[in-house]
């Protein structure tokens, strides 16, 4: 072989977008650490540390708590086709384009899809919430904890409430709140809920925690319907639990990864890790008013991993994002579907959610968009 | 942050099973680069090189050729689901426990499962494969090129052909083949192949590299079937195509480090590359059978990838794997299914298919023989 360097010469990018956002140097790090084989002892120390942790970051005491082998939309996929039997009634609460996926996938596994909707960036009153479960008596509830299309922060306790009243199981997208906020999984009484890792857990991304309730797998022994064997909850928990039976070769460096991305997150503790999530999101709102611009999301629902400004009338937002990214390396994203020109989104995301980040992304986008003559 | 040390301290193994396999240097330090987005035009070259390698790896023209976020396993359920649906005739030449797979796979879809087995280790004829193929006139048929539970390497050209014959579409399951033996798919005439990263390519476990013939890409546009979403070739393919529309987040650094395990097979060159897992094959099996130990499989079908010698009578394998592991940090494998105990498992595959491996596992397995009391 002639050469020792790398090809990989990836360029430099401060990914301040929704997802995925900047990786420690440790996690660099532990990706570079020597593979061990599927069956390993060692790999079961990591999962079992990864359990643990992700309780912790959760809220939960939930044993069946594990990690997809796959992206968060597959940790989206594994929650629906393990809980959704086909025909079974299958609410969504829809706000944004995750909630869109999730009715989605209940449509390819086959559900009677009872669909609900509010504009894109407003979120579900406990009122409107219960009146649709009761009124609608679904099997299985799916809300978006965290939308990361809207910037919207989806209170979960008066979906999970009315839904446990009809006995119907509740599923949480916690992709872009889990280790940037608080969730408090049992205590909203949610039965199954995944994320992603590349977003406030600050991991590459790759992997899709899940976790279930004790209700949710006592439900899953009772039942019997055929699902997509990657993605069979039961398969799973064999292999990563005490019976430790081959199902598929993980890939062992994210989940190297994931332990990491942990550690750090325990290390600097989960109160000071939401603090500093919390203040680096006022910082940037502070900012982004004093730059005129107004939120899609109204102040008690806005996410703190996501910031949603508006495109001031006049600015082409992805000229400006183009600017941003050629004259400061800055990564942003804009608005998907509807919204599509509309806002832009900024992440303030695990390692990526510093006081100078927040300057910084501030700084490029008041310059990007004086470029195009705006003015406060 | 108290730390800035890693957490992740995984103990020496020498990977010399049947996969995961060992990694090259400059792998793992790709796997360390700086992540960039899901729609960065830097991944999106990633992608096209990988595109072009795998083609070469695979013998084929294949335009439709990308890699799924998941492992091996997902590759297979990929290639089932959006190529069987419901109800549709589909048959399996099962002689390992990947066909098995395979038709666990198809009975989840709704597929009419047309099984047909050999002894573990053997291979189907021409004959044979034509034949059933005559009888029972499937819709689809997939093979396993290469069935890793039990080292046996099945030609796959008269199944093709039989299939093409009457309108059906071959799968072939290439995990333990691709870049450690010739596949030369499209002259085997096989419409979809799938394979896994982490053994004879010599990249960490977790992508599925898949590709799909002309003739399969416009069954697939003719014919709508629900497909679970993650697994959507169509949807994949808008994102890994000229389309670049989002899907998914894929898991930027498993994309670098096979990028980076296919720059390193086209600077060795492939047929330099075959040509060494050969010579490494013939190596060991000379030292096997000098050890008195006789090989499951007949020479002509032999994988080159993954030797397996029979157990000899009155030794536990499990406590001489054991052994290897504890004295020399040797990692084999043992049998699955109806071979556990009855074979062990050797594998020679990308980085780690060597003349210096060949000779520590045949020393350590010769060892861990004589502490049972062995003597060829």
């Amino acid at each position: 072989m002639a050469s020792s360097a790398t090809v990989i010469h990836p360029p430099t990018r401060l990914l301040l977008g929704p997802g995925p956002s900047p990786i420690h140097p440790r996690i660099y790090a532990a990706l570079g650490q020597p593979i061990v084989g599927h069956l390993d002892p060692y790999l079961f120390e990591i999962f079992s540390d990864i359990r643990r942790l992700l309780q912790s970051c959760w809220g939960t005491q939930n044993e069946f708590t594990f990690v997809i082998p796959g992206t968060g939309t597959a940790g989206m996929e594994t929650a629906v086709v393990n809980f959704v039997a086909p025909g079974a009634r299958f609410a969504v609460f829809v706000n944004g384009i995750f909630g869109e996926r999730l009715c989605e996938i209940g449509r390819r596994r086959g559900a009677r899809l009872l669909r609900v909707a509010k504009p894109w960036g407003q979120v579900f009153s406990d009122e409107e919430a219960a009146g649709f479960i009761q009124r609608e008596r679904p099997d299985v509830v799916a809300f978006v904890n965290a939308e990361t299309s809207t910037g919207a922060w989806q209170d979960g306790r008066a979906i999970a409430r009315a839904a446990s009243e009809i006995g119907a199981l509740t599923i949480a997208d916690c992709v872009t709140s889990l280790g940037g906020m608080p969730i408090n999984l049992d205590a909203m009484g949610v039965d199954i809920a995944y994320s992603g890792t590349q977003k406030a857990l600050g991991a590459p991304p790759g992997l899709a925690p899940i976790t279930c309730s004790p209700r949710a797998v006592e439900w899953l022994r009772a039942h019997e319907s055929a699902v997509p064997y990657y993605f069979d909850l039961k398969l799973l928990a064999d292999y990563y639990g005490p019976a430790r039976r081959y199902h598929h070769t993980p890939p062992v460096p994210m989940f190297y990864a994931l332990r990491e991305a942990l550690a750090i997150i325990e290390e600097e503790g989960l109160e000071n890790r939401f603090a500093r999530h919390k203040a680096n999101h006022e910082a940037c709102v502070a900012g982004l008013e004093k730059l005129g611009l107004s939120l899609l999301v109204d102040k008690p629902h806005r996410l703190w991993t996501v910031a949603t400004p508006r495109v001031p009338a006049g600015i082409d937002d992805a000229l400006a994002r183009r600017s941003m990214s050629e004259h400061h390396g800055i990564e942003i994203a804009g608005g998907l579907g509807s919204l599509a020109g509309q806002i832009f989104r900024l992440g303030n995301m695990g390692y990526g959610s510093s006081a100078e980040n927040v300057k910084l992304v501030l700084g490029a986008l008041a310059e990007a968009l004086r470029e195009q003559g705006y003015t406060a």
